[in-house]
């Protein structure tokens, strides 16, 4: 039924927004054309089966997929991303504010705080910015002697700091001769130094301004976080995060990368991330007061495709072997030149990575942890979207990156969410799982399960017989919280009269599927480089945990489900957003940025792709704990202390 | 009649514009509004009387002014500086085209030549750019060995170089992943190196491109001129030039910065200046075939109040005492933040001043003479609106500067014009100034005279009686050209029926008057220099002339008028635009950048407006040849050659 014409109308429901498109345009282009929000995790390319759209008016091919229910399908419900128009169409879409409700409730955690970023740190460092605030009177001019006012400004400069080489930006040039004029040749300087070198990067009247300002940013593939520091004291005033307004165009890096890849697709990318760190800054600069023109740097964390992506570099080659990133330590930036919310000639610093996968937010959160300081033998792991792992001690270290999946920010699971208010984060099962109890956060009715809880459940349904060492439903349990989903099995955690959507909160065997795949990913990882370096488990005398969870994992669980090494509990320590931190420590310290510099070029990085025996070591970890159960005694302690369980073999187990 | 709104319209011929506007509403503001030029030498404060409109319909209140005849007033012509409207009305604009018309033709002049710098300078000096062009292989990646791609780049300049702090800019770190994998790792730098930094100006994959190309920029009070460099063989490519487009806003440098403290005068005369530079750079890649993007290096002289306006920095306190001007040493800049169009990232060096009104562009005029590299004593006198004076050898150098007023550019004058075509450049009379010789560039009929005739005219009028030592004419010579005009008393050079407009192209005496301050004003410069210093003119061994004159000024005659040293015309040499050329050489080599630095530094610049005897000199100067006769020893020779001349004593002496 195609009608004699170009173009199509396409009207979008809630939202009841109308555009006009070329005939064969997807649903999912013609949303992004008029800027709403589809919920697509894989970046439109049809493998997630997220961005579900329900076609009210107007005729369309019917197509199936794997995530689409024949009842679904029963009811005009498609893939946005598969379907293309050929004719004026109606058409719902479904779940699309989901992001949007979480942006609003994530915002409202901003913080208002004045804490110390020393006190987060378990050693001591110098105090001393890159940046430096200085106050000096110039000579005045006379008929006799009248050098121009830059040259009076230089000539104190070379006086006091032997500085060689002196820049200025055209628009503090412009300001000088007011500025100094207003207190009689009295005048404040921002500078950055380095070498013989020297910046100039504001410039004010006396002390008319009290206060620096720097941001510290994380960006996450998922979050990003933004912190207001004052520099002069070093304290963090005031917290921001939001969702990653990119997660529109694919849930992790790769699906990022790929869209990158599109036509146009970079630009979009860019300017995703750039929105989202702008609007915290915006939205902290209001709340707190602070000027924008007192903010003369900013410290940028980030895994390396994150921070190529905010650059506009396009990061095609991270993705193709040998897996060479177009620059991982990085010059630094002015402001203006990223487009960044603040004195445009400030500052902008970004941490350097290791690798493609071993980015600034692991050399962050490693600076943040003081690894690089301590004898102590440490396993650092961090928790985001890609799981980072490092190694090591102030002697040498060494790191890999493992394809997590955002299972642990409350991504890719049926009735998955990020830690916030309303997620489930603590879940406890009795013996045979029939009563559940859960704590949820903010104390309200429950909306979903976070990363926390999903160990708690893996762990709890294992050990109350629901699940096999392979993540499989055991129907022969009887529980009746199992059934049969519309496309999986599923188990019902929470019935929908006490949740707060009404829906029942579950776990299917598809987010089984995926939740062993993800903890097989990060013990496979632990284990390699441990393998690597010829150590057991058991020496590792520290474990640090990073990542944003609600309040924190469940560690015994997370040992029992075969995910982290079989220690004494008191060896693990949480950091939370370390990478975050770390970046806050660069900015009110160069000796910190010194050393997160020497951080990323000590570290030995392993590309587990191509690391002898990672792929056995994963398969091998997709069962629970492993194909090896003696790796975890624990697990083997408590599966003596529950004698009902079938003590069956693994079905499958690696030759070595 | 005031009519009953607050707006009222204004139409303009020839251009057939109109524009609404608030009552009381000048003419020239109407005019600027509506982007029409009209001719203004003041700035728009009603002194110079250029600014005339015929004021065709609607009422008005007629005005009275000095430059205004009664039969203008009769015709309805008034300045449009000082007429406000409060009615609809209709107004042609006298001379609106002048400019217009000149910068066509003046454009016309465009060269395209492949000239050796090297040829045009008395001394040799080392080829080597400030950038330099460099070609190399990075290692190439594998899976145990995979660097980023910048550092594999950073890696070899540290190689080559030693290079410590290397600086790219994001445009180029977008650029490199792409150019290192089209040749195989073979890539090309444009590099800036400045002590232990180093800076990326352009990357290509392998020597794609062949040449280097930098423009030199001389940015004058009434004329820019731009010339095509190719770095790499230092020859100059092409080179034109153009009225400066901010003459619009008053003639000289005065009326520019009083025009640039108005609200919205500064960004207005910026942008100007910048357009006519960016008109210019246009014009001739599209000639040449140049690409932009293959230019990364700008070399720009010009006065300190040029300079400063460019930058948009507020001129106003190089007027104010001490005379202190924002800039004179400028850091170097980046093509975009002028917004200049060639290379974004390309450098952009501005030559460096002594003082407020002795610029960059004598310093880059002084390096091209060679003066500061010899023993010989010289003196250098640039005769633009502002004559600036500098005298000195290698082992010291003094200079001043004095407003000369736009004569020799052919500004002020009833019928002045530039050195171009239609101009008349040389004049001879005969003993009584009854019959006139004239030669005329281009040939054509004449139009205007232009700056060297004015000299012939002085000399011709004094020697044949018809002006006295004061300049004022002597009705008693009975010679008809003489007579009574609108205004003024004028001398008819050539009739009507002989010039290109039909009008006759006559000198007033209040021409005389403007020329005397002039040639007063260079003496006085000369004068107070040389006793600053304890010098006579006879020690002086070499005079260069340097400014914009069409086949240059008869030395002879400006001895005789009493404005040049009375020293043997063999000490005489003309060197074009010195600025112009002084640019090109820092551009083709460093050594000559350094050079320039030096000069800058090494010259006493004194303010004539605070040196004894300055204002007397000047008075004692508007006399012809001067008070003191016996300075010009030539002058008092050729009086004894004509004995018919009464020997008249001056009038006016100063006491010593």
């Amino acid at each position: 039924m195609i009608k004699n014409s170009e173009f199509v109308e396409i009207k979008f429901l809630p939202d009841n927004v109308s555009i006009r498109v070329k005939k064969g345009t997807t649903i999912l282009q013609a949303a992004e054309k008029a800027e709403l929000s589809v919920n697509t995790e894989c970046g439109g390319y049809g493998s997630c089966g997220k961005c579900k759209v329900k076609i009210i008016s107007g005729s369309f091919e019917k197509h199936k997929h794997i995530e689409l229910s024949d009842e679904e399908i029963k009811q005009h419900i498609q893939l946005a991303c598969l379907t293309e128009i050929f004719d004026n169409i109606e058409c719902l879409i479904l779940k699309q504010a989901e992001f949007e409700v979480s942006r609003s409730s994530l915002r409202e955690k901003s913080l208002y705080k004045r804490e110390f970023i020393k006190d987060s740190v378990p050693f001591t460092f110098k105090y001393k910015s890159l940046l430096e605030k200085i106050t000096f009177k110039v000579d005045n001019p006379d008929i006799e002697h009248n050098p121009d006012d830059f040259e009076r400004i230089k000539m104190k400069l070379i006086d006091l700091y032997g500085a060689v080489d002196i820049r200025c930006p055209i628009s503090l040039l412009k300001r000088i001769p007011g500025e100094l004029r207003k207190k009689d040749g009295l005048i404040s300087l921002d500078i950055l130094k380095s070498g013989s070198s020297m910046e100039i990067i504001q410039t004010t009247a006396s002390r008319e301004k009290k206060y620096d300002y720097g941001f510290a940013v994380d960006i996450g593939t998922t979050t990003v976080a933004v912190q207001l520091v004052n520099l002069i004291e070093g304290k963090i005033i005031s917290e921001k995060s939001e969702y990653n307004r990119q997660i529109l165009y694919g849930a992790d890096i790769i699906s990022r990368i790929v869209y990158a890849m599109k036509n146009g697709g970079l630009e979009k990318l860019r300017t995703k991330v750039l929105s989202t760190i702008n609007n915290l800054i915006d939205d902290i600069l209001n709340e707190t007061g602070v000027e924008k023109k007192s903010v003369d740097y900013c410290s940028i964390a980030g895994n390396t495709t994150m921070q190529h992506l905010l650059l506009g570099i396009n990061p095609r080659y991270i993705r193709e072997e040998p897996y060479v990133p177009a620059v991982l330590h990085f010059p630094k930036f002015k402001a203006e030149d990223l487009k960044l919310n603040i004195n445009p000639n400030g500052i902008v610093y970004i941490t350097p990575g290791v690798s493609s996968y071993v980015g600034g937010d692991i050399t962050a959160g490693i600076l943040q942890s003081g690894i690089n300081r301590s004898k102590i033998l440490s396993l650092y792991v961090d928790l985001g979207t890609n799981g980072e792992i490092v190694l090591g001690n102030s002697e040498w270290m060494t790191a890999c990156a493992c394809s997590a999946g955002p299972a642990f920010e409350g991504g890719g699971l049926k009735c998955g969410m990020r830690a916030e208010q309303g997620a489930v984060e603590k879940i406890n099962f009795d013996k045979n799982a029939r009563y559940i109890k859960y704590e949820v956060i903010g104390g309200s009715k429950p909306k979903g399960i976070c990363g926390s809880a999903i160990i708690d459940i893996i762990s709890g349904l294992y050990f109350s017989d629901i699940i096999n060492q392979k993540g499989k439903f055991n129907f022969e349990s009887e529980n009746k919280r199992l059934r049969k989903g519309e496309n999986y099995s599923e188990f019902v955690l929470i019935y929908g009269n006490e949740t707060s959507t009404g829906d029942d909160i579950v776990i299917t065997e598809q987010d089984l599927d995926n939740l062993l795949r993800t903890k097989g990913a990060i013990w496979a990882g632990i284990s390699t480089l441990l393998k690597a370096v010829d150590i057991k488990s058991s020496d590792i005398e520290k474990i640090i945990i990073a990542g944003a969870f609600g309040n924190y994992i469940n560690i015994e669980n997370a040992i029992l489900i075969g995910m982290l090494p079989d220690v004494e509990i008191e060896k693990f320590h949480f950091s939370g957003n370390g990478s975050l931190k770390g970046a806050a420590l660069t900015l009110i310290s160069e000796e910190m940025r010194i050393e997160i510099e020497e951080i990323s070029r000590k570290i030995t990085n392993f590309e587990l792709s191509s690391t002898h025996g990672y792929m056995e070591e994963f398969i091998a970890s997709l069962f629970i704990p492993h194909t090896e159960a003696e790796l975890f005694p624990s697990f083997i302690k408590k599966k003596k202390q529950k004698p009902e369980v079938r003590s069956q073999k693994p079905e499958y187990r690696m030759k070595e």
